[in-house]
């Protein structure tokens, strides 16, 4: 019989799992104890949480665990990167059925050690309980090295709009596993499974003055929102400047002759969430750092326009 | 219709329930942003993180959605305690389903929120996602103001063992439940509902020189192996230094009344969880904080010892 986590017991598993997460100089204690301790070198930390849920956040047999595992812990990441800060430290809670095989937990701890090595952080604790419903609650907390957070309020009339990271693939990756051909454009499907946000983009632009930053989760349309009420502004964005990537026009071209009714390239940039790209404002003139891409600007108003039009694009909402 | 979250929507919810929490000297940016970011006045954070699942700790019909708030949040500060310092900061992912009545969640954030007060921390910062299964996820923080973690692996022979707070009363609160007479001793029930762990005593432990402490969440004798294990020191408990309260006796009164079986009071203190009592070490001769009393002591060899005979106790494990 293979081991299932029920036959291993909740300690056994904990054991198992928490061998595999190595310390960084961040770790002042790690797992095993009632609590971890994470150094906070500028007296300030960075905190921030997320759930994912089957069937809502992922699907078993369109992502593998390591998959899921590098996910959850990339949004977080991506959130306390969208502070302008350095991830430092995750917290893994972990509500599994008890016939769940053991295999399963060992790879989803390997994604979530991998994908903190990619952004600089270490698993410092968790939590395993029994539920229905495989849900996977990861806190994510973070370094300023002393600069200010970058907030969602600080945009200013004037002042450029800029992106780094994906737009688009990861939703046009989760269609493709929807249709049925994945095949077709393994990059996006990768992007779907596996979102590689640009974590040290991040610290980069609060260095170089962004006056406000946001992780694209919910769509860049969306996410700029934000920006734009929080500020009290409005975010005018190009089109022209919104290029897809070669990718993405090949899964949208995959998609329409699976018959699979496809929105065009733009509107995966600027709709699909999950890639976990960064978008900030600068003020005018900022030399940007590396791998930020100008697409737009700042402008009195509310709301976000595309070529001076606001977008018609489907929101999205946990609930509805 | 009465409102429910799935029409009130993800954001919706979210507004009213962070509109909720107020802010203390800790806050330096609070729920709205990518991530909060909380003071870490020493340099160093301390971070934990548990799960709560319907129906495994907690049913909807036996503690209200306010009792649910408060021993989330509890038993998370609780561990922040453990180490000796002081809760500064909570977040919470909330997993529910659609029909889940908006003032079910409007509860459960006011239990978080007072049970933060009576910490003297905040809640700062959450997620909201739909899950057939309701689920909550907490991640307390807490700052050790200049001491060293008080951690379970340095208790030394010859040690005083000491506990502090509730020791069985939930235990047998829930059993009352389970019967069905929960108004034979409504103080166990309360304690069961909304536990009560001594919050000050941790921090007040570290400054006496605690040499280990652990937060009593799965039993005494369990919560205490932990601490000889990872010490490599056996610890001896002196049955009459552990007097069970009135409340508890008479709980165990009127469950045998019932016919259901009871352990007797000093099996539930030892073995009881869920009171989130606080058992720690100090050297010999220290002057114990007020509210310690004295169990036992360190000794040479493993495990946990009642009068010098080993107790036979079932364990607890989420799996099994």
């Amino acid at each position: 019989m293979s081991s299932t986590i029920g036959t291993l017991g909740e300690f056994g598993l904990i054991a198992r799992i928490t061998a595999r997460f190595p310390a960084t100089d961040d770790v002042l204690l790690g797992p095993g104890d009632d609590a971890a301790v994470v150094a906070a070198p500028d007296g300030r930390v960075v905190a921030t949480t997320d759930l994912l849920v089957e069937g809502r956040h992922f699907r078993r047999d369109w992502s593998s665990a390591r998959d899921v595992g590098h996910k959850a812990a990339a949004q977080n990441l991506a959130d306390v990167a969208a502070m302008g800060a350095r991830p430092t430290a995750l917290l893994v809670g972990f509500a599994a059925p008890a016939d769940l095989p053991t295999v399963w937990a060992e790879e989803l701890s390997e994604g979530l050690r991998a994908e903190c090595a990619a952004a600089g952080a270490a698993v410092v604790g968790g939590d395993v309980v029994s539920s229905d419903t495989l849900t996977i609650a990861v806190t994510a907390l973070g370094d300023l090295r002393g600069v200010p957070p970058v907030r969602r309020d600080g945009a200013a009339v004037g002042d450029l709009v800029a992106v780094t990271g994906d737009l688009g693939l990861s939703a046009a990756g989760l269609d493709l596993l929807r249709a049925g051909i994945a095949e077709e454009q393994p990059a996006c499907v990768a992007a779907h499974r596996r979102p590689a946000p640009p974590y040290a983009a991040g610290p980069a632009a609060a260095e170089s003055g962004a006056t406000a930053m946001i992780d694209v989760s919910d769509g860049l349309v969306q996410d700029l929102g934000h920006i734009a009420a929080a500020s009290g502004v409005a975010v005018a964005l190009r089109q022209a400047a919104l290029r897809p990537p070669a990718a993405l026009v090949e899964a949208v071209e995959a998609l329409a002759r699976a018959g699979a009714a496809p929105r065009s390239p733009l509107d995966y940039m600027l709709a699909g969430g999950e890639d976990h790209a960064l978008a900030a404002t600068f003020p005018a003139g900022t030399a940007l750092p590396p791998e930020w891409t100008v697409v737009g600007t700042v402008a009195e108003g509310r709301g976000v326009t595309v070529d001076g039009a606001a977008p018609e694009l489907p929101g999205w909402d946990h609930f509805r």
